[in-house]
């Protein structure tokens, strides 16, 4: 049983070696790539975001995103999903043999057309040829909303203008939808206005919940999101990726931090929480610097020290 | 209104020129730790725990206790609290002139026989020894629980018996009480059976929560105690402190990122944020290196970005 009738079970998507990985300087060398995913699915993910089928000049870290969906061991029944940021790179990630393809929208013009050049009205009817190009390889599409919560040029979001955007990408048939809190500015009241504005408009989506931790409050909206009910969470492993207008805060939600909170409430992931920190260390070799994770630094919640430790501590 | 039934107003207690600085190499200027607890007087706060009547020898970081205390602007009616960890300190304190003494001790034996060489028990003794000053200067007694929510020596602490400890402070008259969180290991169903023990026990006990951010979910608990009706919690600017057994991990709850989580939420706290986020980056210039706190990188929410600073983030 849950704690407090919150939701016995929740899926958890690892998108670390995406949207952690893509505004990286280093080229992490393929086979490491291969190498972290697999422990991943090791570690029982049902669901994660490989990498983006998007131009190799404009993001050269992930221009080995189809040999690194083929080294992925789908044995287990794992999700691959990728990014296809427009038509060519939906052909590609078909052809790639990718379980689903995430095509993103900012909810704010300014943001949309800062991130892809194109209005949003612009945008859908880019989704619509992906939606085909899909639908031809019996390929699921997902939806995210970018600055779900908020943008940095235009402040508030409305929730009715999300929703509307739900309701759109619904009628192209993309009614699994991740909103994303690209600048860390969701809070609880937010987050339950939008989700309800969704739950009016596009009754029958399905919602992941993707927040920063950029103001130090992802895991209070977690809390939030599983009080109003929402099972489906994103999350990078470490708490990799940034910010790119607040330098040194964090960005993604550290997802062996989530799951550790998710487990200590008796929610169920399938998650192996040791096998994750694991890997989150092996990320943080990878990447040669510290990263936000707290869980991975002072490990598993019961863990003994002795005495003598303590003398060492104060010593 | 707070948001979905939570409470409208909380009390935060800023502790980190205690919490945070005790454990410092460095000793900060006395004038230095005067400006800081001024800066969060304007700020707005309405209790403080500004040092600890500690032995100088054994916490030179804290030696200028009395100088420090005499030093608070208390013209806006904020209660300064001090630590008073035996009759000797409790002495110094009431000859100091503070408003509350803060008396701690250890729910499980081994961490209290570690922190101060003796049993729950004599500890208990001991409190009865400093109510009776504190009685005599007309102050305050606070209780303190170190450990409440597990201990790095011997795991779990039982709800039932913090239970009982606040039972034995509220007959020696101590009626006010924080249940410290002091390696990290509360969790929300952990601080609900702690809290409900006490309520069952020690009836009118008035619980303060203070949690730390070891494994990232401090704020969840924060969202938890919330919903379980405290309106107490202690934090540290900056997120200050850390925890000796976790290397590189954080300790006490940023306040900042508290305060913003608060008001967020419609709840009240009479705490200018942005006064808040000052001192912040007052204590991070004096102690020389890069805090915890993540709303003090990332700015305020609304915070508007100009489409140039994003091509400069790019560039």
């Amino acid at each position: 049983m849950a704690y407090a009738g919150l939701p016995g079970e929740v899926l958890v998507t690892e998108v670390g070696t995406r949207d952690g990985f893509q505004a990286l300087d280093l080229f992490v060398p393929t086979a490491t790539k291969i190498e972290i995913l697999n422990a991943f699915v090791r570690a029982g993910f049902r669901r994660i975001e490989a990498s983006s089928f998007v131009s190799p000049r404009a993001v050269p870290a992930l221009a080995d995103a189809a040999e690194v969906v083929a080294g992925i061991d789908r044995s287990t029944g794992v999700r691959v999903a990728c990014l296809a940021p427009n038509p060519k790179g939906a052909e590609r990630a078909a052809a790639a043999g990718v379980d689903e393809m995430v095509t993103v929208l900012s909810a704010s013009e300014s943001h949309n057309r800062a991130n892809v050049n194109r209005s949003v009205a612009e945008s859908l009817e880019g989704f619509r040829v992906m939606a085909d190009i899909a639908r031809a390889h019996g390929i699921h599409v997902h939806g995210a909303i970018a600055t779900a919560f908020g943008c940095p040029f235009e402040g508030e979001v409305e929730p009715e203008r999300v929703a509307g955007i739900a309701a759109a990408l619904a009628d192209l048939g993309i009614r699994t939808l991740s909103l994303g809190d690209t600048t860390g500015m969701a809070t609880p009241p937010v987050v339950t206005a939008c989700v309800e504005a969704i739950r009016r408009q596009a009754p029958a989506t399905e919602i992941t919940l993707h927040f920063h931790n950029t103001r130090g409050i992802g895991l209070a909206n977690v809390m939030n999101g599983l009080q109003i009910g929402i099972t489906r969470y994103e999350a990078a492993v470490g708490g990799i990726g940034g910010c790119p207008f607040a330098p040194g805060a964090t960005g993604n939600i550290c997802t062996e931090d989530l799951v550790y909170l998710l487990h200590e409430l008796g929610i169920e992931t399938g998650i192996d929480l040791d096998a994750l920190v694991a890997v989150s260390r092996r990320v943080e070799a990878v990447l040669g610097r510290t990263l936000p994770g707290q869980v991975m630094k002072a490990g598993p919640r019961l863990t003994r020290h002795s005495l003598d430790s303590v003398r060492h501590a104060k010593g």
